[in-house]
């Protein structure tokens, strides 16, 4: 049985705790606020401190920002300590200790349940057996598990924003066009579901239609004039010129 | 019993044959290719022409430049003649028949069967009596049907370019990210199904998150520099500056 303690108490530390709670092989034996007094609590004067060293791992789900600060206080706690971003180093968590990255990526909020089991988590860490713990905690509640170094986990960062972070915003100006011509968003979402359906199997580039594709310069115009907010405007004549550019480079 | 005759041969067409073949109500007499010569065809003379003059309603299914030429040689027939597509006003179709406009909103590949009953068809016709035929023929392959005239099924065409076309591309970038990083594009697939399902209960504007959303200049910057193609950081740059300027109104 794997022991894990988890601090921070957001998105990320509840669903953590959900897919755990779930699993045989893992026992989350604390939950810690990211603002806790660590070095009380890792003091041996503390009462509590046998139950924390029996952990085999720390998991600091705290924000980014946060990351350095909080597992700095661990420097003299020989466990390993792993943190749960995509975009951070694995060199944010001090060298004193054993390092080590578990990120699972998705989005997370508090309102959707998610199922783990198809959640990639990407781990890392500096020793093998390290990542031999993290691959056992990683199945424990997830079939997609991958190793991977902090350069491909933040390039996997990155086009995370793009498909997720940037797409959620094209939805948001697509409800906005809506909106302002009293047409239902929810005509809109077969389509969504759609777009999102077909790259599960077929390569994006494979699948782009419209007009920029085809170089239809009289729908191009016409949607141009449609728009009469500066920034939608300027978002269609950007993403119209790199598909345009995309689709030339390919012929 | 309705009798429609299809025109041309594409996506649209292949897709409305099929669901049409499922209805009880709704019998595709003939599919005449975009190219057929109109003028012979509907000829008194053409011992064909009683069957054809059997049809209720013409649906013109060609590409968008194709509408006005194609549709141009039905002006001595005395039927509703309907064009699928979005961004064409109902005007394309010569006013000296019946016009009207029957847009199902998808994206249609013949590699993908689509599950017609969830598509939304947007139906206009100026006579009451076309609507009344128009939505006795939607509703015959759909769940949903909308009347709408042409400036809103312009708009709902122009989200629709931001939601598909825009969304697919930006997938693609996230593609092109992973491969340079030997990273595979399937980790993003579980995230690309959750952004999208998302907002089929919550609105856009509530669930965006992400570096821009939170003003986390340090991530941006990171972000940023990590991008070697410049169209890749223009649209980065872009899509991060309207997402700060939404989400500051709103404060």
């Amino acid at each position: 049985m794997l022991k894990v303690i988890i601090v921070g108490t957001g998105n990320v530390s509840y669903h953590l705790q959900n897919a755990f709670s779930q699993s045989k092989s893992v026992d989350v034996i604390d939950v810690l606020p990211g603002r806790s007094d660590f070095s009380r609590l890792f003091s041996k004067k503390n009462p509590d401190y046998k139950f924390i060293d029996e952990a085999d791992v720390f998991i600091i789900a705290v924000s980014d920002d946060a990351i350095k600060t909080v597992s700095g206080q661990f420097k003299n706690i020989p466990k390993l300590i792993v943190h749960t971003s995509g975009s951070v180093s694995i060199n944010a968590i001090p060298n004193e200790v054993r390092q080590g990255v578990f990120y699972p990526l998705q989005t997370f909020s508090k309102e959707r349940q998610v199922d783990f089991k198809t959640i990639p988590i990407c781990i890392e860490a500096k020793e093998l057996n390290d990542l031999e713990l993290l691959k056992a905690l990683a199945r424990a509640i997830s079939d997609k598990v991958y190793e991977m170094d902090s350069k491909q986990r933040k390039a996997l960062h990155l086009a995370a924003v793009f498909v997720n972070n940037f797409t959620n915003h094209l939805y948001q100006i697509g409800n906005e066009i809506c909106q302002e011509n009293n047409v239902s968003f929810d005509l809109l979402k077969p389509l969504i579901t759609e777009t999102a359906s077909k790259i599960e199997t077929l390569d994006p580039i494979d699948v782009q239609t419209g007009p920029a594709k085809r170089h239809d310069r009289n729908t191009i115009e016409h949607h141009l004039a449609q728009l009469n907010v500066q920034k939608q405007r300027e978002i269609y004549a950007l993403l119209t010129q790199s598909i345009k550019e995309t689709h030339e480079e390919k012929l």
